[in-house]
């Protein structure tokens, strides 16, 4: 842990609390580089919910030391032939299966400094099972990186990977050289707190925000700075537009849900 | 870790199981002070209840080892101008909102060696987000602290903090030289364990316990000593007298909550 | 951590997660061990369900380096007079109460390199509170045996330990000469899989799988083998057969819960 080489590694799935699923692959991870620090990001992302856990992913990643490896096993297709990448990337390393869960971080592959399809076995735990790849593969591939082995290693380099489904900002013009964004609820915390996929800094001018029911004239700086129980839209902590309620569940308040859309009209 | 000079940090929050808060912060630890042993304390307190942090804290710091930090984040007032205090007492750190939490370890100011007002941004992570002091105050200052900046470097010494709201303990006189306790029940632990505010050793002589409609006959030395699914009083693990029910689920049985009285005449 | 000498510690309780037991167990571990790599199996198991903890115990220790110190405290029998075992066996050591958890592992004493009764209280933390030998017995202990306390320093070897309650595999023959396996539902994880106690490596031949209303002809390799959304029946990721659903919850599908019947027909 204090020698400088020796890395921190993170956990991303939607694996639960019931299960020693995530005891195991840091078991794995342990006996492979001891002394390796491992550090849970989330592990009740939405089950099979690749959009939610690369929004965890991409508004976390970079709070860790450089050189850090982030491993995110949220992968409906284990046991199909979708491909696991091991990426290096913005001063991090990423390991994820090739569903577009590390889109939010890189945009696309001529933003990583190198991609690889993960394949040589050799670095795998076998047998290596048809349902827990989270186990065989990502735990023993990312201690494997932790102590120095190249991502050239581990399988051929890749020029893309998938992207689909990620949900857009759209944005349109509308009369009277008005604009509008529409962006949708991408994650709901732990507090009720709705925070959706639009960066912050893309509100300008005269703004009015408009959800369900609720209409909100432009950002407040905090919660407190809304009435006790009382809904209000702010930039969230990481930087991305959220409604939410002071000391209260803007969830409960406004009853609606993850994918539901959001509307900006600018002026 | 192995280190003499390595501290271990702890983290008390609300933050809950859905987000990657409490990974962040842990990033941000581990980021400006590599090898620092991190625990969690627990990440369930009801939100915003300060009180029952209060007693989680109280009932928890001293299992651990002199001079670990133990970082509290339950913050209603995150984003307004309530302080950040770093105290050192009872041979520990701890970094709290000035919200009343410390009450229960640190009864009053002079209890404490020091403490300091957190006001020093060059040990912040900037920019500081109004919504995520967790992220950007403490858990950057936890880890400056256990890197060795001493309290004085954070901020100007105060002599006082908040102190509202947690329920005390009453006592009164009854008639024939009778005396009553008065408390609440101030945590519900995992099992439906109902954990009263009441030291278990000011309970003296001949005692009857009431709580809703229940009445106990003294307490019992282990949950074994009542029949199974029967509920009965004892002393729980951190010295508070506790109802609970031998192999099931006292507040299903009782169906009361937190903050409900609880009464003990002694004779 | 880096030292070959210092050991893991795992944690299996049913603790749950809206306390602080778990952080105080860490930190006297912490307190007496520094620098031990403390590893959480899982702390949800069912309350003082001793059957799927040792479910989740066998399935999970292996993954562990050796010498791993593997603690379990689900233990109904708390502050009652059972015993707690420690144990050195298959290159492990386990600190258990002696309510037949360790069965799935050890089958038999005779498994085992030795077995001592937890006796000596020097190795305790004191005063011992009736209620939470996890934190005065367990956690204290554990970390003794990290720092390399013998077996023998704790207490008199024993030769057997409590066995009870464990459901077996049940074979029976059928007419014409085809044989049935019974078994039964252990364990249902987070994702709503049906994990039973039979092998999978004990099914043979032509297999009719039959749990509640659903039949299943045979095995598949992974759940995508099914359509999204459909039953099947497959080796999961412990060796060990369940009922799962493609993209879906067994559980929710099926309706049945833990301890339901199972029954394999082979020809």
């Amino acid at each position: 842990m204090s020698e400088p080489t020796t890395r921190t590694i993170t956990l991303l799935t939607d694996f639960g609390p019931k299960d020693s699923f995530i005891g195991i692959m840091k078991g794995v991870i342990t006996s492979i580089a001891p002394g390796t620090m491992i550090i849970d990001l989330c592990h009740e992302v939405g089950q099979q919910d690749v959009i939610e856990a690369g929004f965890l992913l991409s508004t976390s990643y970079s709070f860790f030391p450089p050189g850090t490896i982030h491993v995110v096993v949220v992968d409906p297709g284990v046991g199909t032939d979708r491909a696991i990448l091991a990426m290096e990337a913005r001063g991090y390393f990423f390991l994820v299966p090739d569903n577009g869960v590390i889109v939010p971080v890189v945009g696309e592959a001529s933003d990583a400094d190198k991609i690889v399809k993960v394949e040589n076995d050799a670095y795998f735990l076998k047998p290596v099972s048809t349902t827990f790849h989270g186990r065989d593969v990502f735990a023993a591939v990312a201690a494997h990186i932790a102590k120095g082995v190249p991502l050239d290693a581990l399988g051929p380099e890749v020029s893309g990977f998938a992207t689909a489904g990620f949900p857009r900002v759209e944005e349109r013009r509308l009369p009277e050289g008005k604009r509008e964004l529409q962006g949708e609820i991408i994650h709901i915390d732990h507090f009720g707190n709705l925070v959706t996929n639009i960066p912050a800094d893309r509100l300008s001018g005269h703004v009015v925000i408009k959800c369900g029911e609720a209409v909100f004239p432009g950002l407040k700086k905090t919660y407190a700075d809304a009435g006790r129980g009382v809904l209000l839209a702010l930039e969230g902590s990481s930087g991305f537009m959220e409604i939410a309620a002071n000391q209260a569940n803007a969830q409960e308040l406004l009853g609606v849900g993850r994918g539901k859309k959001v509307y900006i009209e600018m002026s």
